[in-house]
């Protein structure tokens, strides 16, 4: 796949408390050789969904890759008169050493589990932080909204449209991408086609039509030259009265010419989609035009999809733009990266961070994320455990939910199976990812979606899985929790 | 000012469409030597806000500047088998050549009104579209934003800290110029800092704290390094019980150990802003910190702000993040670009969208856009004229409202100003733009809110100015309706 990120110099992407706390960390012995675990996760799936789709970690994975800070960057920096020349040297000569283990790309997520964790030492971690997020909260933004739009479209295809609605380019690009790993059929836009080697798909513009002395003429000019790719855009005057009518005589033209045609239809981008697409479904009909397919667009979402499939919508193709790019109404997936353990060879201490919000307190640790499926292959829930606990089928396995202690399901050996999803794709700073295709992560979504009850996927009030903690972790954090308490108590 | 957009490649940035209607204007002769004009406006202010502030002009120059086809590009276009020889010919030597006419950036605008007007042959207009829309929309959405956030801080100042937040790189990096274009004081993201020269500003992490054994350390350890912006992050563990225990322990420290401060306070980033605020304020102060700031972060926005206020917190300073950088609660401009006419050396032809809606009709033919102020150098309105019309205060002048045409203006000769608004940043293919700083850009939008009674200003319900049309422009788009609904009927 091509990375454009790799071209750019994004190592000063930081907030400049990164640096300052790496600072720190430089100064002070006691940090010299301490690693740290940092973990990325958010607190709640968007949108009411049951999930998210995590998308981002290719980019993530070159823009790790791809740090140095170049003789103008530290230049920059010593301008800022915050840092020492002992600093800037440390930095000038910066390599990324730790290690990344994340979820596959593609795969269904949810709150309060690592998806990607950070082990490194603290100085290296830190630095990483803001542009990390930024990638990975903009594209499982996108991913999870275009999931909810494609399936609510159902058996119809959906089209990416968004580039002129994207905050700006990289999130045209990247929204692009997470919109078609979550099912979309292809995309507007090019550049992003090329990158990604997805279909880039398109009709015409008002424009097109609004440059010809009339309708027909524009309709009649663009059959001829794309055939194969005739979808008309009926809606620049009047939809059923000029835009159906004008587009059936050109397809009539067609018929009586025999000119073939692949793929034929129109494209109606304004008014009521129901009422229209119903009219102009009988009219294209009546005219001997079934298989002329109906493109309807104009600031589609899931749930106008949704409602203009119970009133019986004639749509075949939907083009969504505005909503889908930039994840409407939600704006923030709001993952976060949280500091879980701080270790060196003498020493190791999990970390957990307190909140009054009993919501917001972190889990402790270096965790694996294991998921179990029942014997049928279908999942029962995510298990977050401490990194030396061994899990296996082998024994028999008793979930407990970490808040209802008393709700348990239990797993009789042999009846289960288990997928370790963290997996490692940077290693003590070599990049070992193998970079997956856009159809190799699509094939991960649909290998997750097959896997998860109806009651997990659907669009409204789903069910969200569980995420539940092994013993031993979750006792490490009511011990911290307890400690915690008792120090404030002893104060 | 460094624009890293000259740096990338971005002539496939395009909707396909585009380039299929392209090759539709290079086949047919008609449209060989014909020019366009295409209008960029948009329809609503966001945020229910008076007006917006524009923001990108800068990058979409850029853009456009940097226009060409690689071979990679060609070899790629060609590989869809949509497009012939001849016209991948054309594009190989594809230079734009056009011309482009904007509003000074940081301008106050209004919805309805060009904000850019590009004047093109209608090949090369019409390839753009898509990535100058996604620049315009976005940073003109946030700069929009962070005006609103500015202005509800009142004398208190705004950081922008929402890179973690924003939608991938650019979204971070542009969003962070627009906001400090409207106010901010800084950011903390130093690439954008470095590219724009906006200070770079940041305190510390939570992970900062945890990562030490006690709170109080983690404290002193960052004031021994940083006196001069010795802000402590005082949440980790129980703001008042705790963090602000141990900045005031730590502030002592650096008092009986005579390390002076330029700066130096606390922030605060959960929980309940007015009450810890207040109580913080208490305790600083009765430990003789009187002059210790009080800085506030936490998924804050303008109205949040206001909140705060209204309730007497104590904040001296504000970072804002996930809800500026994003634009919440609203996604997107919806900026349009729109065909308004279409010429040659011998026909001249304005050009109308209809829409059912007649909100969305557009205002046709090449237009300039004028600012009247009166005589105390304040907003009356803007005035939008067809290209020809000679507008001055040698006469007296009529306005009257578009929609309710007995509302009426008069403007007595000689107390009145006038100020073109559409001044041409790339004339016949060449880049004559004289780039601003960020400050001259800020100074424009100053000076433009100086012009602006309070009433346009506010936040809450604002009076909207009146963007009216000239006579001429008036009876043309009437003239050009009567057309149309007279076709329709005669069909």
């Amino acid at each position: 796949m091509y990375s454009e990120i790799k071209n750019r110099n994004l190592s000063l992407l930081t907030d400049l408390y990164e640096l300052m706390m790496m600072q720190g960390y430089f100064n002070n012995d006691f940090f010299k050789d301490k690693y740290a675990v940092f973990d990325i996760f958010y607190r709640k799936n968007p949108y009411g969904n049951g999930f998210s789709v995590f998308s981002g970690l290719t980019e993530i994975v070159d823009y790790i890759d791809n740090l140095k800070f170049t003789n103008n960057d530290i230049d920059y920096l010593n301008s800022l008169k915050i840092f020492t020349d002992d600093f800037l040297s440390y930095l000038k000569d910066f390599k990324w050493t730790g290690s990344i283990y994340a979820f596959d790309e593609g795969s269904l997520i949810n709150k309060k589990e690592p998806i990607i964790k950070i082990e490194a030492k603290i100085i290296e971690a830190q630095l990483i932080e803001g542009a990390i997020l930024s990638i990975f909260n903009h594209q499982t933004l996108i991913a999870t909204k275009a999931y909810r739009v494609c399936k609510a479209a159902g058996e119809n295809s959906v089209m990416e449209f968004g580039l002129r609605r994207a905050h700006s380019i990289d999130s045209s690009i990247y929204g692009a991408k997470a919109s078609v790993i979550s099912g979309c059929v292809g995309t507007s836009n090019v550049l992003a086609a090329k990158m990604f080697d997805i279909i880039p798909m398109g009709t015409q513009a008002h424009s097109w039509i609004m440059s010809f002395d009339t309708e027909y003429d524009a309709f009649l000019s663009f059959a001829k030259m794309y055939p194969d790719m005739c979808i008309l855009l009926v809606d620049t005057y009047d939809t059923l009265k000029s835009g159906v009518k004008n587009a059936i005589k050109t397809f009539e033209y067609m018929r009586d010419n025999n000119i073939k045609s692949k793929k034929y239809g129109i494209r109606i981008d304004s008014g009521d989609l129901a009422y229209l697409s119903k009219e102009a479904r009988k009219m294209l009909d009546d005219a001997g035009f079934k298989d002329a397919i109906i493109c309807a667009s104009n600031d589609l979402d899931e749930n106008i999809i949704m409602s203009l499939k119970i009133q019986g919508a004639k749509i075949d193709l939907y083009g969504v733009g505005t909503k889908m790019i930039t994840g409407d109404p939600i704006c923030s997936l709001g993952g976060v990266y949280k500091l879980s353990a701080l270790y060196d060879k003498n020493s190791y201490k999990s970390k957990i961070k307190i909140s009054e919000n009993s919501e917001k307190i972190t889990n402790p640790g270096n965790k694996e994320v294991y998921r179990i499926y029942n014997s049928d292959s279908m999942l029962v829930a995510d298990l977050l455990t401490l990194e030396d606990e061994n899990i296996s089928n082998e024994n028999d396995l008793e979930l407990f939910d970490p808040i209802d202690v008393w709700k348990k399901t239990f797993l009789k050996k042999n009846t289960f199976t288990i997928k370790k999803m963290l997996n490692p794709v940077i290693l003590n700073g070599k990049n070992i990812y193998n970079y997956p295709s856009i159809k190799e992560i699509q094939t991960n979504l649909n290998n997750d979606v097959m896997t998860f009850r109806e009651d997990y996927l659907r669009l409204i009030n789903p069910k969200e899985y569980h995420v539940d903690l092994s013993k031993k972790l979750y006792d490490l954090k009511n011990e911290l929790l307890k400690k915690y308490s008792e120090d404030k108590f002893n104060e």
